[in-house]
């Protein structure tokens, strides 16, 4: 069996959002969303850990140069993500609800190429919006 | 294939209990539990995590409403459990040992139904007793 | 001497801000504060941190019952600030640069009379703004 | 001026306890307790960081060897509290109301005398019940 | 379906290591292994989660004596790489890249016959380096 | 009263070293420093936080830039002690013992002055080594 070892590099970004649909009442929308629906926006640390699987490569060790997973998480994500307010400034969550579920849908999306050509495989994203609610994808695989 | 994104609610409840069974002498309670077997009872501080799992619904971003899971949490277990006895108040604790592994079953048994009619499918629950020890339950699968 | 204990309780909010002087042009704004100036804002998950000293009281063994300690801070300042934006929908942070330092100023000044009424003395403010950046505040006073 | 520095070492221990007065009623019992007056106990993992203050030794560079600071409060509090009752097991804690801040008052007297026979210096106690209450004890000082 | 439980007992270490190959030039090592490559070693505090899986014993309620497990651990994993220096005093790992890839690795091999001969089932492990760097290891299989 | 805030900037470096004297017989050094004196080293991850303290100054509601504390701090300290060896790689810490203690010591020394020029005042620097051992310092200053 090949000896496959799962690397995880957490990086963080700070962003303003708010849960709202344009289509729905004020009443309806702070009914769904709750605080979540102020109008002025609110905002959140984000941690984000993301996993890559592969053999360890025997000339390094490494399943992937965490300094590369590092820059491409970077500039991938934390450069679009940071510091921004995620419903006017961020391109690829324009036009869904900015909700955390949405949002490791999209990074997944982002990731999964740039991993590829780095010589990894994308296997699962962990974003932790609280200290108490997180979110985890694997693709859309279910493996549990 | 469908994008199931798995989501995590962490709550936390304050407990006494011990580690005891009346048909075992105290040197065989003590040999075995070890200080978990203070007659006087000890106590934690535990942190549960749920995972719930689903396609985030298109109207609103959510697999499930956090606010709806958490209060869940709150009504079927942190209500039952917090700032109580687990042998001696908590009804389905009473017949078995008050390890972290029957409880984190116990727990699911609990949380499977009102998540279902919630519209969620629970995946997972860990529930911490210290820093240092936790328990994970999948339902009785073996994802790995 | 008598036995003044220090009793902390944390609680914590979640909000949108930005850094900016509508005197300064952008790049003064850019250049001073960073990529805190961005226009639609961004935001974080605070962590507050209130300190409150005195005798326990030999009825209850309490220097402040942390039931009230908690409302007073949930009212006070929670519901305020929580799920808000700093700039925009808090009044006492509206004619003021919405730094962590004079956040915790406002939320002492905010704090102070109503612990007093509950029977302490708000000694020290503490508000983590991210992982690694945080303010202490004790009223003005220089312990060290 | 001498060169003082504060080394800190954490410990924890975990325990059953209750706040309640047997000369008050139930209700009354309730009413100022809450939750922490439930009459089978609740339980917490205390997290415990000691303070010792000095100049660090020339020779070895220790304000106190580590292991000694471990040892005196694993022997004098960790091996008396932990996976005890506060209220019947703990002799210094059964005639006054089981608080955290009659408990780090308590510890304080405990370690205080022990500390100075090892060469140090007793400064501050912080004594942590869950992840959002806590007390800090200089021995009645009140730095700030 | 039989109802398994995964039990994570977390333990440390500390050491120092170096990424180094002796057959590259100096240049080709810190290209590659940038500032892990510092010849006079640098090091890290590892954290260590093992999962065991098992039915909960209806006897005890545990998967494993987490005593056992943790007397495993340490006699196995910590009383070697614990304040040692993995290239120069580690045995398993002398003749191998001191990456956390290569070391999980190694550390399964440790630890899974004496789980097994203590009746559990090694089922994950865990190796954290740094509060940004993490490995994790199924032996081989891949759940996602 | 002056409003003077504390503000706290977190950095990390890991580092190797041992705790050793040359004038000392192996059994004497390991008497004293134990697991510490392992002659191939061992490493640890720091946390440190550097307090200074001052009025936020009107115009930018700060006491110091964050961005110039932090970009102090990584020249001064971080890169000098991060992924080094600090008995042999670390000009300050060469001649003397490179315990907690007297690292803190040095980072005072190299900080104070710097922190200065940027207009800060430094008040405290706390030093994590593990989990469960640190360090803080005020400069010589006792508040308590």
């Amino acid at each position: 069996m090949s000896k496959t070892v799962y690397i995880i590099r957490k990086e963080h970004f700070n962003a303003a959002h708010k849960l709202w649909r344009n289509d729905w009442s004020v009443e309806k929308n702070e009914e769904v969303f709750g605080k979540c629906a102020n109008k002025n926006w609110h905002g959140h640390n984000f941690n984000l850990f993301v996993t890559v699987k592969g053999v360890p490569n025997p000339d390094t060790g490494f399943v992937i140069n965490l300094k590369d997973l590092s820059r491409i998480i970077k500039k991938e994500v934390v450069d679009v993500f940071d510091h921004k307010n995620l419903n006017l400034d961020v391109a690829c969550m324009k036009d869904i609800l900015a909700s955390t579920e949405n949002m490791v849908i999209q990074i997944w999306e982002i990731l999964e190429e740039p991993i590829q050509l780095a010589g990894g495989v994308l296997a699962k994203i962990r974003l932790e919006e609280t200290e108490n609610n997180f979110v985890e994808y694997f693709g859309g695989n279910e493996p549990y």
